[in-house]
């Protein structure tokens, strides 16, 4: 099996809730760092990966621009042209690997979904994607369970932290410092990004 | 198989990070609901659960007390009396359930452990406690997988972000509002707390 891997990105002003750490050119290469990890990962679980952009950017990826930047029309129009498996795939997920990408691929249910931080639906996986549509922002993951349990169709909620965590805000950069191991930790390491131990949860520190 | 989970816990004036949403009855409270959960999903796994409290308390649950205060101590006293698997289990955890845990005491390895969020460990199993010793608190994660492969222990990394998510801080009771089924999420809600959608990720909000 081999199903297309669908990853909205925006690859203009990215990320604007790391702004106080970032400039945004480094968020822009930041998160083109993490669309490499994720590209990597979802290619490792045999997926294919297809890039759907606000705007076209200089990359040998497949990419599908989204006219109209609404992420939710654009893959509403596509989901019932699909007639394999589909995966949608975020493109801040840089601790995705193949094994957690697998799991969510070799669901024995109709459909399964790994919840983002904060209420975000991160991979959404369909056996028939002619059955489901997407309702991404706010609490899409409860959205979207609700729209599945409407069509008749099950789900797993496939439990991964790997896939749960989306890389939003500066206690996000802590998790990629810990647990990642490609393009998007290398770079943060570059500007000089290190963990720092204080009392409590292990913050993140830049030395410039 | 049915291993001990040493659950380490504080029945006093717990998680202070929460103190600008709940008074110091309203944590205890919670602390003890979420213990319950744990538990609850430990039992559900066939562990026997044996609570590590920094003083007794009203409770039918085993109970061992630690004098000093010192749990790396009072655990690395433990760790060589015991011949079988032992998992050592954090009490904050609400969203463990039967199958998360069931991974980490199912592992084909030596041993098995649940990153916490922020570089913390949530959940460590060991095949041969008395082979290793913890060393809580800062990133314990890298350091008990340093002391891992210090002891020529292998060790599975479980990824699951139900025994990742610790509850500390006020955006992780957002995730057991979303994500709960036991005593403590409504516990939550009946202090009043829901879900707020606002832009990006969702809050949660009190009523009083």
């Amino acid at each position: 099996m081999c199903p297309h891997a669908l990853i909205p990105y925006k690859p203009k002003n990215p990320k604007t809730r790391l702004s106080s750490l970032l400039s945004q050119e480094e968020r822009e290469a930041f998160a083109f760092a993490m669309l490499e990890d994720v590209v990597s990962a979802a290619k490792d679980a045999m997926c294919s990966p297809v890039v759907v952009g606000t705007e076209l950017f200089d990359s040998e990826l497949v990419q599908v621009t989204v006219k109209d930047a609404d992420l939710n029309q654009t893959l509403n129009e596509i989901l019932p042209t699909v007639e394999t498996g589909l995966l949608i795939l975020m493109a801040d997920l840089p601790l995705a690997d193949e094994a957690s990408i697998r799991r969510v691929t070799s669901t024995e249910k109709d459909m399964a979904i790994v919840p983002g931080r904060g209420g975000g639906t991160n991979v959404i996986f369909m056996k028939e994607p002619k059955k489901f549509h997407v309702d991404y922002y706010g609490t899409s993951f409860v959205k979207h369970m609700k729209i599945a349990a409407d069509a008749g169709l099950s789900v797993e909620v496939v439990d991964s932290f790997r896939l749960h965590t989306d890389i939003d805000e500066e206690d996000d950069l802590v998790e990629l410092l810990i647990h990642g191991t490609g393009k998007s930790r290398a770079y943060l390491e570059s500007l000089g990004f290190s963990l720092a131990t204080e009392t409590g949860r292990v913050r993140c520190v830049r030395k410039r």
